[in-house]
């Protein structure tokens, strides 16, 4: 690849404007010790980067929408002079999500949203004037990090999550979704907003890759093929607090014991199914904590995913049947229960093929060699694949991630790279615009 | 046995006194959920737990003295009409702690501090004029509960812990041990102080058995004869933050991994030393602690013990170097730091048989049919410890505790133990007293 083409190019053009918003996004909510962000739903960082995005949207005359689960879109209506005034359904949206995980890098989800509002300067400057309306969407909480279910804005909106179901969430100090929300100054009204939406035709994502396929195979974007099954277990190992000194070995009821055995075994049996899937305990609570203490009670969460429902049904059984063998021999108690669930995703096909085509054609066109724009199958949730499961034409590109590193500092896009996503996206945008 | 004699005997005309004392220090620092009680250092809870002793001692004409560790005795005084007037050295003191672990049980510390209130009661209904001073001391941080080091008074009261240690110790939320003492109204001034114990020619601490031992030997109280050196280490665990669904298994750094091999490793070996060794994990914290990250560090805290020093270190080494091991077969790195180590402590043999043969006899006398007062060597370190290290002929009386848990609400002394504990620790300070 080479970079002479980015100057001369309609994404050339907007380049600095992308430059400038990605810098003002970048300061908020950093870490600056460990250069990881902290951008949990409803909290003060969270809402800064919203208030930027509404101001980004002002900025451009676009016009904000938003429904009572705090997702919101920022619309560029067609021309008032066009014969389709009125007909304000039936659009094209993008957008992605601007909350993190704890600690997360910059990329996943802001590159989305940044590369949306870059791809209608690109659009503008090009003389673009859409038919149909595009929205540029901000889902809520995509991460779970906060209340424990992903795309939990997209959920809400599709009915994937009943209102019922979000009110019962608690974030880790206690504190219900409905407050935080209140305490955030907005006000709730959780309940399905596919409407918000005004029937698409089409919802692109654009989003950071998570993996390191399209750095493997030379590619600066790819178009997504499926989204893995994925589920989030909640453990509960339940023995008997005791002292560390006085109490006998063989005397004790640890649930540490028994959920590090769990621990090995879900590692050893994801390891086993030779990249097909995954099983990973990244978040551990322990009762009362106490060094010199014999837990009472160990919660831990199991984040499991597959290349399809069938293998990870079995990943998630024998897991679960392993864990309560050795609790059994523990005498300690153990119960799981599922938190979230997001069965497989196929994106629309169609639209897929297409994407590919007019994406390729961008791509080389933003000083890249001509080159494949590779299909990819992603193991992580997006909203887009809410939506797809929720009956609305779906595609995702990827931006080349060198690193492969994902939900941590070290996750990285080139610049140019950042350039040729927004040329893609442009450019798909701009197609689906004009049918 | 049987309870005909408790209401005949001193220790009984005393019952009230310490039933009123008990049920006042009951209601502070409970947690009306679990009924477990959270007195950290420094806290609200546990700073109401030592104005209730001020007012204690105060009640009963003692006379307090403390130093600027949070260290607090309160001091009775021979008569001042009696020859020995101006000899203030040269005492016995008794009396333990207040504080507890977080979720801990209501009689560790507390039972030593009311028993020796109420043993002063007893001393005096039976006329008992001291020629000695007799005090009752509070050690401040027993459980190391706050500050991660057991025994936080005594030592630096002893020098075993310098003021250069003590003042770089950080509480979960990382305030500062002298912070924290100033944030309750108290001047530290950290550093050696066993001035304050006034050169005494015996420490006796009253304390709740930890284990089973007496219960299992039918038996209300016991002597000490040592305690098993332990120490506690932290191991800290650094992989690398990923995703949970786009990381391949074969390319994670986790340390979740390593820890939970680390953990199951400390339990295996503890056990294969049948009954001479315990090693236990009740501490844990993981960065970033989401359910979707892959995490980034695991700290985790190793408490130990042992019969003795060999076995102690064979045991440490050995658990050290299979976390290595795993670490290296993981892709995570290891560090381990000791934070606290107690070597063995051997009480003194001659206060030992002496105090078994007052106790005996008291014990009788309150009840319980004649019947041995078992010698046993405790798991679980303690202030007596630390002063035993320095020098200070100490020993310990232990009472019956049915249940054998410690450090969580079950930890139990029944009524008319308490009775016999109480008659114990007073014949045995009347008779050092007259010595």
């Amino acid at each position: 690849m080479t970079n002479d083409g980015v100057g001369s190019s309609a994404a050339g053009a907007v380049a600095p404007t992308f430059h400038e918003m990605w810098e003002e996004l970048a300061a908020l909510g950093r870490d600056p010790r460990t250069g990881g962000y902290h951008r949990l739903s409803w909290t003060p960082a969270e809402r800064a980067c919203v208030v930027w995005f509404q101001e980004q949207a002002a900025r451009r005359g676009l016009v904000l929408d938003g429904d009572g689960n705090g997702n919101l879109v920022a619309w560029w209506w067609p021309d008032s002079a066009s014969p389709e005034r009125g007909r304000l359904d039936g659009g094209v949206v993008t957008g992605s999500h601007l909350d993190s995980v704890r600690g997360g890098g910059a990329y996943d989800g802001p590159l989305g949203v940044v590369s949306a509002l870059a791809a209608i300067d690109v659009l503008r400057a090009s003389g673009v004037r859409p038919r149909r309306p595009l929205g540029v969407a901000v889902f809520v909480e995509e991460e779970g990090a906060r209340f424990g279910v992903p795309c939990l804005g997209s959920r809400l909106m599709t009915g994937a999550l009943t209102p019922d179901e979000a009110a019962r969430l608690r974030d880790a100090t206690g504190t219900s979704l409905v407050d935080a929300m209140r305490q955030a100054g907005h006000h709730a009204e959780l309940g399905p907003s596919l409407a918000l939406l005004r029937d698409p035709v089409a919802f692109v994502e654009l989003h950071v890759e998570q993996g390191r396929q399209l750095a493997d195979l030379g590619a600066p974007v790819g178009v997504a093929t499926s989204i893995w099954p994925h589920g989030r277990w909640r453990f509960e190992f339940t023995g008997e607090a005791n002292h560390a000194g006085t109490t006998a070995m063989e005397d004790r009821h640890d649930p540490m014991v028994t959920y590090a055995m769990t621990a090995l075994a879900a590692n050893k049996r994801a390891r086993l199914l030779e990249g097909r899937a995954r099983a990973t305990f990244g978040r551990v609570e322990v009762e009362p904590n106490a060094v010199n203490a014999v837990p009472s009670r160990v919660r831990a969460w199991l984040d499991a995913r597959a290349a399809d429902e069938r293998i990870l049904e079995t990943l998630v059984g024998d897991i679960r049947r392993q864990a309560g063998e050795r609790a059994t021999r523990d005498g300690t108690r153990l119960v799981v229960e599922r938190e979230s669930w997001t069965p497989a995703v196929e994106f629309d096909p169609t639209l897929r093929d297409r994407l590919r085509l007019v994406a390729r054609v961008a791509v080389a066109g933003t000083g890249f060699e001509a080159g494949e724009v590779p299909l990819l199958a992603t193991q992580a949730g997006h909203d887009a694949g809410i939506l797809a499961s929720a009956g609305v034409p779906t595609a995702m590109l990827f931006v080349r991630n060198p690193t492969g590193v994902s939900h941590a500092p070290a996750e990285y896009v080139d610049p140019v790279d950042r350039v040729a996503g927004v040329g893609a996206l442009a450019a798909v945008l701009a197609d689906l615009l004009r049918h």
